[in-house]
């Protein structure tokens, strides 16, 4: 990727093979474009829902923060091995590519469309390549819901 | 609804107030439509993929996924709770709606994209308005994914 143009997020980074995640690839011209970057020792993913990513007229489907929490869990993911591996984002260095062993969400309020959602992220190592994000889904200050992803280091393999 | 219209899933008798769901609903224009039915004592949700509900070419989103066990699993607890109320969907009544209060999937391998997946559950009740809802996600013969959803029946303040 050229450096002219400054990664916001670690899915900025991915090299193009790996770039067509519905939910984050930048190159998916229909995906939900994701985000993911660090803030403090914390990771972000800022999303705002479109007019039909609704479970009821004026509050957001619950799919789509599933896919929130799962992307976020994997650009965490990949935040914190590549900054384990000492790179930051500027750096310029491809960053690993994480893929998505178990999700889990807890839906704990009605959470509303007309709003920027906030996934807030913890990142754990459990193995080298198997790492555990914790999430929470704010909109403004409300938490509206909680997920946990399992993550590991895409294996080569992986769609062959 | 007209009963001229021959109702494929659970999701065809929601009250047009509850059918605008980004997952399952019929009035959606740009969801996925999801229906959910009986197959014997399981339910069934088949869905196809879109070309562009990819995580990498040739393999299904794991949020699609996700979304594809969270809408089955509330439309599984409306079909098995209606049932237990009774009726049974070519009965023209109006089901309970249900919304997720926990949604776990677990991907148990790369879900190729260009085939029909077939949800398959299995549902319990945990409480008169709690039901939980087990699910195979196939393609092919292939299991690629299962999960888990904790439905509850639709508060009527919901969304208040």
């Amino acid at each position: 990727m050229s450096m002219e143009k400054v990664a916001k997020g670690v899915q900025d980074i991915y090299p193009d093979d790996f770039a067509w995640c519905y939910g984050c690839g930048r190159l998916n011209e229909k995906g939900h474009h994701f985000l993911t970057n660090w803030d403090g020792d914390k990771t972000v993913t800022v999303f705002k829902p479109l007019a039909e990513h609704i479970a009821i007229p004026g509050y957001v489907y619950g799919g789509v923060i599933a896919s929130l929490i799962d992307c976020h869990g994997t650009g965490s993911a990949a935040l914190a091995l590549h900054r384990k591996n000492g790179y930051e984002l500027e750096d310029g260095k491809e960053p690993p590519r994480f893929v998505t062993a178990s999700l889990n969400v807890n839906f704990l309020k009605p959470t509303p469309q007309e709003v920027e959602l906030k996934a807030v992220g913890k990142v754990e190592e459990i193995h080298p390549k198997k790492w555990k994000v914790t999430t929470e889904v704010y909109a403004h200050d409300t938490l509206c819901a909680t997920g946990e992803v399992v993550a590991v280091v895409m294996p080569s393999t992986f769609g062959k």
